[in-house]
């Protein structure tokens, strides 16, 4: 980021017809944006999100309310329009791309679907690493493609969105992992186990970490507990921290992909921006970890980079106001100084 | 409100293609409005925003760190479009009008500005009532005309927005004898201003509250500690309401008036929505009394109208993910029932 851009928003900011600081973390945001951009004049009107979809072998345990089959059938569902964050990227002029990254179920060719399949799900993180090294990098190199190509395409923020039934309990093995903490304290309901259906989640969590050992490097933590969505969109953010471009985090499985993305590359974070706290009870947790304050609180839990594309058009609103707004000078309005 | 209708929209939600309650406050927001606008689809392309504009004797004091001649400057800069809220509503494609309900300064006609002072300014509310009650009838039914107006143009939310340096003394004031709340508690910086100044505000809120005495009724305290922009403001969120529109609340201005509104007619409570908690002191009461739960808490304090504003797109996309989600019957998405 360029400290030169921001000062110079920070300048403008104070010029602008309100009471310095009136607009909150509106203004904080545009600065941020203005460092990532190195413009005095940051926008957000090209936004490009990429939905990562993987399997999860963690599955076998009985930990999701849905049955695999669903993460196919979704993918099918984004590319129809009828998803959530396609209904979000449609209003947002967004460019939306599915990559499937490994679901059980084959995928037939589906407009707007890139069907890169590292295998047909990961294996069980109970019993075995879920994937093996050489498959946990070509997921991050899936997700730096997608980097890739939304900064060819000029995309001025990327959001990565995930879809993977199973997911936040392998997303909790890995936070677990990284953070030290116990899965009572990480390991949620999801898309809505019961209380049966929690306990075994919980149990799977103890014994995948267990089998996992002591290793907390970010990578190695990845391919033994994550997912193939988990390290496309650590891949992806990596790669468009990488290429100057900033980020919008959406829920849990987007963060502990961050957080792995920054434990591995702690210059990634600068190039972050928090979307949503989710109601998963893991994210605060990670959140934490993070030094993150996101823009919103409304107990969503959705993902597919849903609860970031409904902050967008925040971010939108701090760049237009920050400069479409009339000056104190230019206005003829008294600065009270 | 229609029960029935926000009986057919949980329904909706129930079938659409996300685990149940995945979407937080959206899936509620929806259903409120669903409920207000008497239909299982409610839509939210329509706003429509009036900005009230109205100077405070009270000013005397020195309780604001802007000199009152900005009130009459912002309006001419709300009607040039160089405000925050005229680039909020120009993005959302909203009507915005500006209301003056009595500045210091008198205004040239200026477009998109309805020059209709009930008076030059409040009186010094620390020595005599602000407003006598004819006066503050006036201003009630300059509210009330806007509602008129936004109904007849078949707007689907109404957002009433504040202009008057010293408003957060004589909102403060109000809040305090509706709610027998103490000044520290409930004023605050305002703007902006110094501890010397916040000295000095607490102070007059403190004479004026004295002054007044203990009667609680809602228009009498509004008459006697509030401004012409607030009656303006209780009378649009009552006249809303009155036919049906739902409203979006500001911050601390609007949300004081809201509070006379619903104290002095208790139906008006099932048509607002809040839209952000605002960094002023005293909101967070205020919201209390309303059993308010606000969408977003970003530090603003700007008024305006800038922070339901900037919520709009909020309820907007909840609005849209209601109306175009695929089912999982229509999307063949297994449901996990």
């Amino acid at each position: 980021p360029d400290t030169g851009a921001a000062d110079a928003a920070w300048q403008r900011q104070m010029q602008l017809t309100k009471p310095p600081g009136s607009l909150g973390r509106l203004e904080t945001a545009t600065v941020r944006l203005a460092a990532q951009q190195r413009t005095s004049l940051p926008a957000l009107e090209r936004v490009w999100i990429t939905v990562f979809a993987g399997d999860h072998g963690v599955c076998d345990e009985g930990v999701s309310a849905f049955p695999q089959a669903v993460t196919a059938q979704m993918v099918r569902n984004f590319a129809a329009g009828g998803a959530a964050v396609s209904v979000l990227a449609r209003h947002l002029g967004a460019t939306l791309e599915v990559v499937n990254a490994g679901t059980v179920t084959p995928l037939p060719p589906l407009a707007g679907v890139r069907d890169e399949p590292v295998m047909p799900g990961t294996a069980n993180a109970v019993r075995e690493p879920a994937m093996r090294a050489a498959q946990r990098d070509q997921a991050l190199a899936l997700g730096d493609g997608a980097a890739a190509r939304a900064s060819d395409a000029g995309a001025q923020l990327f959001i990565g969105g995930d879809m993977g039934i199973g997911n936040t309990t392998s997303a909790a093995a890995v936070a677990c992992a990284l953070l030290g903490a116990s899965p009572e304290q990480l390991v949620g309901r999801g898309t809505g186990v019961d209380d049966d259906g929690l306990v075994r989640k919980r149990g799977a969590v103890a014994a995948a970490l267990a089998r996992h050992g002591d290793d907390r490097a970010p990578l190695s933590v990845l391919a033994s507990l994550g997912g193939l969505e988990i390290a496309a969109l650590a891949g992806a953010i990596r790669g468009a921290a990488s290429r100057g471009l900033p980020v919008l985090v959406d829920g849990f499985i987007v963060s502990v992909a961050a957080l792995v993305a920054v434990r591995h590359t702690p210059d990634v974070a600068a190039w972050l921006h928090f979307s949503h706290r989710s109601a998963e009870a893991g994210h605060d947790a990670v959140l934490r970890a993070l030094d993150a304050e996101p823009l919103l609180d409304l107990g969503m839990r959705l993902g597919e980079g849903s609860g970031a594309a409904v902050a967008v058009p925040l971010l939108q609103a701090a760049c237009r106001l920050h400069g479409e707004m009339a000056t104190f000078e230019s206005a003829g309005v008294s600065d009270g100084g």
